[in-house]
């Protein structure tokens, strides 16, 4: 036990105190690694999954902001679950789901995945996880001390053999999955993809955690039914739907919502409660004013018109240049191959020299190795559509300086 | 393999899903149990840390929301760390810290304790809890599987010989206090009881969470220095510093932010981003602007005129009525011992039969034992003058009825 000799103040010589080996274990999320490069002044940004700022309803979300802040549960503490107002009011942006099912408000899709894995899955467990892969799930799962194995899904598999076999394998706790619009890959399931899928869940016990935060940014064609829905036709199946705000109205909000029987919204409250006691009551407040303006599907409408816009200049550069890709009926990305001939070595900083920042495609690799090098996952969403179109023309320039 | 027949929609019946043995040890949270009795119509609550609504800025938070609604960075992404114009803007408000220490901002001062006991305790490790503790610490603590040890500070061991010993058994993660105003004791410690929890927090290489969103209540007289700013005194101490608006601004901003070295921060941050990406930036945007409007010091000279005179109000009733308890000089909370004479059982009941919630003592206590079982915690902010003194005089009544 050491004293100081008092009136002598020292400059603190701290030990670098242990840390947990769950926080360790946590990879650098490689999509947020692309910040700084992002706020460099004239950088053209494919590689963030935002929606531009051109998008936003700027004069709704202004008259929301004023109504909001005249009401004191705007600055006051409120229910872990969500206002009742606003759960109410996301019950019309919610597929259809089975009877019983609650809704929970959270901070963003994102906090909904990461309650329902906390909830479901203990320590050690394993969950599956389709590849490629949204990295910020990969956060989740080390940050839980989670075991992640990929599925994927091939069209010469209608039976999802594969799939079954690891469902099979046991200690599975969740299946994670991004059925509609997919994040990198922009991937639609088909109906029958879908029921077979709940069904091998339903039959080895696994819930499935539906992340859906594109569904309604279909600018071609809409998708197919939700996971939720269907799973009311199949005996036994456990949807637990994630929403958001982000993408349809404004990310700042940081507002999501989770759909699931009470058996699991009850555990993901109070895992909520726990972290950070309830939803952010001022944004809540915005969001169920903004609602009450009866504007968002107007603006759904323009901003599906701007998207299917960028999305087919982007894809008409690509498809140009050689790139191969499947295009994509909603959402914000493309994850196409390069052209075969293309220098992969020093392209992302060759690109970069052009003042143009992309997502390389081994972010999206569960054991971010070499797999997917030669994609690249290109946001057709945050840029109008002449920065867009500048900066594929840089980005095809850069293939092979 | 369960195969359905066509055409025939079943109704799910769904199994109930194993959920992690972490989720089901978090204990229900005994205050956040009371808002249903709180939303009663008429009820005069004095269980709740709430800030009454008379004591918002109103008309600050309403121009700084008109100024945050119009920048677009207040419906964007942003750093899972904060917004770094608005952590510059904290730093006018956090105790002088040692050099290199950062801040970052977190949802609610909850958040910071979360992700730091998080960071730095690995599951089935201790954390030291004073008692009687702030229930919220627990559910924290089950939710991340550490064990947790009550220490008391007694007048009778300046030297903490107690405290000294439990530091010492080995497997000790972080020592969790709050010094200043505390809840529910309404107690602050005096300066040589804070560094010589510094100093044998350093000889045992234990870092210390400092938990202290009431400083700015000073309603009768300054605090003592902070831990954070005491550290840089005690060689080898680490102090990880708790900060939050919920109290001085408005708890429905959710925003509190926490001071700490750079190899804790980082941690914080990665795993704050893997639960919700970052803290929200329309709450962030208003609170910036707010504090750019130079309000705040007028705001809180008000608030504490308020405060002292709610206080001094309640602490008039019930000593009158034979209440023993130490007046606070500061925060939001007395925790009184009822009079000797008071029949225990069924006194809840005859209260809220009353109108009036209190928050009964066993919910401070770490095992939720029987102890404490004859205090209250009152909260002396939440009401206004005048109701106060009704809900006051109410329970006098209902105590031996």
């Amino acid at each position: 036990m050491q004293h100081l000799p008092t009136g002598t103040p020292l400059r603190t010589q701290a030990f670098s105190p242990d840390l947990s080996p769950l926080v360790l274990a946590i990879p650098e999320n490689p999509l947020r690694a692309l910040f700084p490069y992002a706020a460099r002044p004239g950088m053209l940004n494919l590689a963030s999954g935002h929606p531009s700022p051109d998008a936003y309803d700027t004069e709704g979300l202004t008259e929301a902001s004023r109504r909001a802040a005249a009401d004191a549960a705007a600055w006051s503490y409120g229910p872990s679950a969500g206002d009742p107002q606003l759960i109410a009011a996301l019950e019309a942006l919610t597929p259809t789901r089975p009877r019983g099912h609650r809704l929970i408000v959270t901070s963003g899709a994102q906090q909904a995945v990461d309650l329902a894995l906390r909830s479901l899955a203990r320590p050690g467990s394993t969950v599956l996880l389709p590849e490629p892969i949204y990295p910020a799930i990969l956060s989740i799962c080390a940050a839980a001390g989670l075991r992640v194995e990929a599925y994927r899904l091939k069209a010469d598999d209608p039976e999802l053999a594969d799939l079954s076999r690891a469902l099979g394998r046991g200690e599975v706790a969740a299946l994670y999955a991004q059925p509609t619009f997919s994040n990198p890959g922009g991937e639609t399931w088909g109906l029958a993809v879908r029921k077979r899928v709940l069904e091998l869940c339903a039959a080895h016990r696994v819930p499935v955690i539906e992340d859906d935060p594109y569904r309604a940014l279909c600018h071609a064609e809409a998708p197919p039914a939700a996971l939720v829905e269907l799973s009311a036709q199949v005996q036994g199946s456990i949807v637990i739907w994630a929403g958001s705000l982000s993408k349809t109205l404004a990310p700042g909000l940081r507002l999501g919502w989770a759909a699931a029987p009470p058996t699991v919204t009850g555990p993901m409250t109070e895992l909520r409660q726990a972290g950070d006691l309830q939803p952010n009551s001022l944004a809540q407040r915005v969001a169920l004013r903004y609602l009450e303006l009866d504007r968002l599907d107007r603006h759904l409408t323009r901003v599906r018109g701007l998207y299917a816009a960028r999305h087919d200049r982007l894809a008409a550069v690509l498809g140009a240049a050689g790139f191969s890709f499947e295009p994509a009926a909603g959402g914000m990305f493309l994850f196409p191959a390069l052209p075969e001939d293309t220098a992969i070595e020093g392209l992302f900083e060759r690109v970069l020299k052009q003042n143009v920042l992309y997502a390389p495609g081994p972010s999206f690799a569960l054991n971010r190795d070499a797999r997917f090098g030669n994609r690249l996952r290109l946001c057709f969403a945050g840029l109008d559509a002449e920065a867009l179109a500048t900066a594929a023309a840089r980005l095809v320039a850069a293939l092979n300086e």
